[in-house]
């Protein structure tokens, strides 16, 4: 199975050019692009992908949320499927790379694969999922979690956008006619690769050109309230109040603290923070503020769930204040295949390409799969760390080297 | 000048009826009143208070700005003025005490003694304040600070209420023409005695009727923008981190410590905290808070914000934090008239009335004149220390109570 991809090969088509090319459908004044579930713009970038997908000899196919699939068979009958891909959804003003340049890179790989070596032994799919951002619609992984056979129709039934639009409608004017679903569920997938660009910058800082991402870390998101009394700022002495603002600075400062202290690869963020009433003179009687935890560990998650929880109460009952905490999200951490991984470093070693490991701290589709097949998930740099952003950017080499990659990967897997 | 007041001249005459009366101009559904500055509500309750003014045989006029004044003129020619009142304008769904209760006690006392006594020696005014809460448009103390001779339409032109209705408009169609302005300046006031409700709830707890108020406290409002860098909540390792909330709480939590340790009249409030972009997911790059700090001594003012500021100077150049810190008020303490606080005693005491030495942690009217003549304020019990509300109350025992100490101070003060 071993392979020397020619040189040659990475030099006729150009990767630069398809990331404006598919920029182009949704691009936005600003230079971001726009690109939500099921908007015109997706209709028009996913019908696009196709004809590219078909002009490559791709068979084409879309399921009933949207998924879009070019399927390169494999001379071996029977034979699984190695499905390779990301997402075509963008956030609002979001960048080129982001989702985009998995499908780009997934598509590239094949099509040079089978321009140089024809048909590979197994089966290899490009997928370009409809959704993983939740940018439209306040739920995310659509497209995975529809293959996973976790989401169907139950759960988008009254869904609307934040212009009230509801998500059946939107989908049945995409094209995919609710009435008509059938599940998108597959049970042949025999592996799954994606890569990404990392949207942070311990690549960039370390000069490396790709991560291998061990885990994907699972996430935990909660609303805390903290109820005191509002009171007059003047008149009410220090050891009278029973202020929120002071006591939810007291739990943010240990938090951050503590996530500091306990693991390196421990994160914990209050974004979001909610003063009522929010006038200068007046005792705030309310906070409501956010928590986002995440590490790819579940023991490190609730230990620190753990401490942080006791502490806020403790104080909270020896100050009066009342505690509220609400989790909304809850999302397990997952390990990639270290076969998978094995065989990448092996590569970039072979290439003399730059790598490190890496616990990618954002989701993925990847991570859907992690729990269904043996996954890959590969990242390349983000100049500056950004994502989300039409400063999203990735130089070309770094972008080529990606692609590099991932076609030797898919070399090994299926030829 | 020892007196005795007669039992009966209390019973003549009913508190609680003329301040439902008061609130009538401006009562809101919720049973709160809104009268602010110059709006119809409040032309009706001035031009009503001055018919009773002259009912019972006060000499009255307004002012260039709207302050009203009935003067009971004393025998003794040449004599200074004695003045007693305070404010008409309230808050938005303000309470009925506010203010009102301090122009009606003046009144009533005023009233009470005339008939009692006949004519003082020195004359009195009892003064019904155009402004004093700010409420409408941005400034405080429209009324006595013209008195004060400090502002004129030099302060008010271009200013707009949020509505953007302009105020020198409001002014003339409230009858008071800026182009017939005249000076309201008074270099004839011998003394201020102000009456009013705590607006919080000491005297309450410790069962007094009557607060004599040695200071006012000084006040100084800052607005604190945080300056960090926002970034993905998932993949910005903790100790990389600009996070403009976690240094906000440091803060907060430090000056909250702080200002409990260094003093017990001393408070500090965040009342209100803005984070930008406010997103869970998000490192926030920015926070502004707002900080009021109150207390009766200016040095000790002046060593807690030293203290604060160079505590948040050093973390933030130890955390490349930004920090901008913009002062949008100061206040300077005022210590009222000792002479007249000991007349006040002396009163309370042989009434067996019971008082207690107090700070005034909010701002009054008789902070203005505490700076231009000798000023007595007193305060009746608020209770469970609720104002700036329609659920502000004090009970007409309390009322009653302080008009009799109002009116024994004005005796001794005038007669």
């Amino acid at each position: 199975m071993a392979m020397q991809i020619k040189e040659s090969l990475y030099e006729k088509d150009d990767v630069a050019s398809m990331i404006e090319w598919l920029a182009s459908y949704g691009l936005t004044e600003k230079q971001g692009v726009t690109r939500l579930l099921y908007s015109k713009a997706w209709v028009q970038a996913q019908r696009a992908l196709k004809t590219e997908m078909e002009k490559v000899g791709l068979r084409t196919h879309f399921d009933s949320v949207g998924n879009l699939f070019g399927r390169l068979e494999g001379t071996n009958p029977g034979s699984k499927t190695i499905l390779t891909g990301s997402h075509i959804d963008t956030v609002v003003e979001g960048g080129k790379y982001d989702g985009a340049f998995g499908v780009i890179a997934s598509f590239l790989a094949v099509q040079r694969l089978h321009q140089t070596y024809g048909p590979p032994q197994k089966t290899i799919e490009v997928v370009s999922f409809c959704e993983e951002e939740g940018s439209r619609f306040p739920l995310t992984f659509w497209g995975s979690r529809n293959i996973q056979g976790v989401y169907g129709l139950d759960q988008v039934k009254g869904l609307m956008d934040s212009e009230g639009y509801p998500f059946l409608k939107a989908m049945k004017e995409a094209g995919f006619d609710p009435d008509t679903y059938i599940t998108p569920v597959r049970d042949d997938i025999e592996g799954f690769v994606e890569i990404h660009i990392e949207q942070g910058s311990i690549l960039e800082k370390n000069q490396k050109t790709i991560g291998v991402v061990s885990h994907i870390v699972g996430q935990r998101r909660y609303t805390i309230r903290v109820l005191g009394e509002s009171n007059h700022a003047g008149t009410t002495p220090m050891h009278d109040r029973r202020d929120a603002v002071s006591a939810a600075s007291e739990y943010i400062s240990f938090l951050t603290s503590k996530a500091k202290e306990m693991d390196p690869h421990l994160v914990a963020t209050v974004g979001k923070v909610d003063v009522f009433p929010n006038v200068p003179n007046v005792v705030a009687g309310e906070v409501a503020f956010s928590l986002d935890i995440r590490h790819h560990q579940e023991d490190v998650l609730n230990s620190f769930c753990r401490e942080i929880f006791s502490t806020f109460q403790s104080h909270a009952d020896g100050n009066e204040i009342q505690l509220e905490v609400a989790q909304w999200m809850d999302v397990v951490p997952v390990e990639l295949s270290t076969e998978m991984n094995s065989l990448v470093r092996e590569i970039t070693e072979n290439h003399k390409i730059p790598y490190q490991d890496i616990i990618s701290g954002a989701g993925h589709d990847a991570q859907v799969f992690g729990s269904i097949c043996p996954t890959c998930l590969l990242f390349v740099p983000s100049r500056d760390g950004i994502s989300h952003s039409p400063r999203e950017f990735t130089n070309i080499q770094d972008l080529e080297k990606g692609i590099d990659v991932l076609s030797d990967l898919l070399y090994k897997l299926a030829y």
